[in-house]
C-alpha cells in the first residue's frame, strides 16, 4: 500500500522524529511505499494568503475560498499545494503526525490544511445531479484510510472522560470528522503518545513499536463510525434526525 | 478600558475587515483604548521553530517548550513575541477575531498562540508554595476579559446541537477553555456571524452593529462558568470529581 505521512515537528531528533523514522522503516520493511511530507524540513508556507494564487489580480479583493476554487479548476495553484494534493490522491493511507500544541495542530500543519484542502478538491465539491455536497463520507479522498498520530505533554487522565482538558476524542473531532472524514476518508482511532516529555529511551522504543504496529494495521482497524451526511441521517438543514441518537454533541455523529 | 483585538483575516476589504473597523470605531467613540494586532498586515511569523530563539545554540536539539521558557525567563524572546505578550498584559479585554477555517483558527492565529503563549508566561507557571500550576482560571492573564469573534461559511443549524459540524460551543472549547481560560482570562460567549459569504450590505451593517454592542458589553456579559482547576473540583490527576456533574465531555467543565 502507499502511505502518506504528513509530519509537523520542528526537531528531527525529537521523540516524534524517532517515532517517524521507526514507523517509516517498519512500513518499508513490510513492502509498503511511504511518502513523508516533513513540513518543517520543506519550509512549508503556513499562511493562506493572496500569494497562493500567482495569477490573480493583486489589486482585486481577495476571497480566499473563491480564489482557491478558481486556481484549482484552472490549474494555477501554488506548485507546493498541487504537489500535496497529488500525494493525497496517490495515497491509500494518510497519517497526520504532530505534537498536540494548545489542543490542536501546530500552525504549520493547520496551514497545510488551510491551503491544500482547496475549494473543488476538499470542500465545495458538488454531488452531480443533486443539491448536495460531496463531504462527510464522500469526496475526492474517499477510499483512503486516515489516522492521527499525536503526542501530548499532559498525562492521559487529563484527557479522559472527566479530565480537565476534555476528552481527547472530542479535542480531535474537528480534525478526524471535520477534515479527514469531511473529505471522504475512512478514519480510524488515533495513535496517541501521552506525557512524552518524560519518556525514557525504553518507553520511546515501546511507543515506536506501538506506532509501527498501528501504521501496519491501518487497513484492518475498525473505522470510527461517523455518519455519512448524504446517507439519510441528516435533514435538509444538515441536522441529525431525531431517530438517530439522543442529546447533542460530537458523539452523536457516530453511528 | 483597554482592548486588544487580535485579527486574522488576509483581506481588509472583507466582511471581517468591515466588522473590525466598525467595532474599533464604536469602542473609540465610547472612550476606550484599542490596540489591534492585525496579524496578516504585520506579516506575523506563524511557524514556531528554532528561529524564535536568537540566542540559542543552533546545533543543539530543539525542545520548543523548554527553549520558550528559557527565552521568556532570560529576556531573549523574539521581539514580536515579547511585544504581543506586553499587549496582552496591558489589556483589560482580549478579542480573538478570525474566520473559522476547517473548524479552527487560521494558521497565522494558531501560530500566534503557539509562539506568544510562552512557557512561564501562559503555560508552565507554578503556583507558589504548591505542586500546582497556575492555569484554568489562574495565571498571568487573570483579571482580563476574553471573547472569540468569528465568522463561518456554513449556516447556523449546521453548528447547532444536532448539526453535522458539531455544536459551535464544542468546536470553540479548545480555544475558549484550552487557551483563554487556561491562561486565567474570564471568557464570555463568542460573537459569531454565520453564513457570511452571502451577507448583503444591510446584513453586514446589522452584524457590525451587533459586534460593536458585544464589544462594548464585554465587561457586563456573564462569563462562561468554567471550573477553576485548583478550586477543589478536580482530583490529583486533574479529573473532575464525581460530585460535579454526570457523564463526560466538554460541558462538564462548566459549573
Amino acid at each position: 500500500m502507499r502511505y502518506l505521512i504528513v509530519f509537523a515537528h520542528p526537531e528531527p531528533r525529537s521523540l516524534n522524529g524517532h517515532l517517524l523514522r521507526r514507523g517509516v522503516a517498519a512500513l518499508k520493511a513490510a513492502g509498503h511505499e511511504v511518502v513523508v511530507s516533513d513540513l518543517y524540513a520543506m519550509g512549508f508556507k503556513a499562511v493562506a494568503d493572496g500569494r497562493d494564487f500567482p495569477e490573480r489580480d493583486i489589486g482585486a479583493r481577495l476571497v480566499y475560498h473563491a480564489e482557491s476554487g478558481a486556481a484549482y479548476a484552472g490549474g494555477s495553484q501554488a506548485p507546493e499545494v498541487a504537489a500535496e494534493q497529488a500525494k493525497l490522491l496517490a495515497a491509500d493511507a494518510v497519517v497526520l503526525h504532530f505534537p498536540l500544541w494548545w489542543f490542536g495542530m501546530p500552525a504549520i500543519l493547520k496551514g497545510w490544511v488551510d491551503r491544500v484542502f482547496a475549494t473543488g478538491f476538499a470542500i465545495g465539491v458538488p454531488k452531480p445531479g443533486t443539491r448536495q455536497w460531496l463531504r462527510y463520507g464522500e469526496g475526492n479522498l474517499a477510499g483512503r484510510r486516515a489516522m492521527i498520530a499525536c503526542t501530548t505533554g499532559g498525562r492521559a487522565p487529563q484527557y479522559g472522560a472527566r479530565g480537565v482538558h476534555g476528552p481527547i476524542r472530542d479535542i480531535l473531532f474537528p480534525i478526524n470528522h471535520g477534515m479527514l472524514f469531511y473529505t471522504g476518508m475512512t478514519v480510524i482511532e488515533p495513535f496517541i503518545g501521552y506525557r512524552v516529555v518524560r519518556a525514557s529511551t525504553t518507553e520511546a522504543d515501546a511507543l515506536a513499536d506501538a506506532y509501527a504496529a498501528r501504521l501496519l494495521g491501518m487497513f484492518d482497524a475498525p473505522p470510527i463510525a461517523y455518519r455519512s451526511e448524504n446517507g439519510g441521517a441528516y435533514d435538509e438543514e444538515q441536522r441529525l434526525a431525531p431517530e438517530y441518537g439522543e442529546g447533542e454533541g460530537f458523539s452523536l455523529h457516530e453511528g
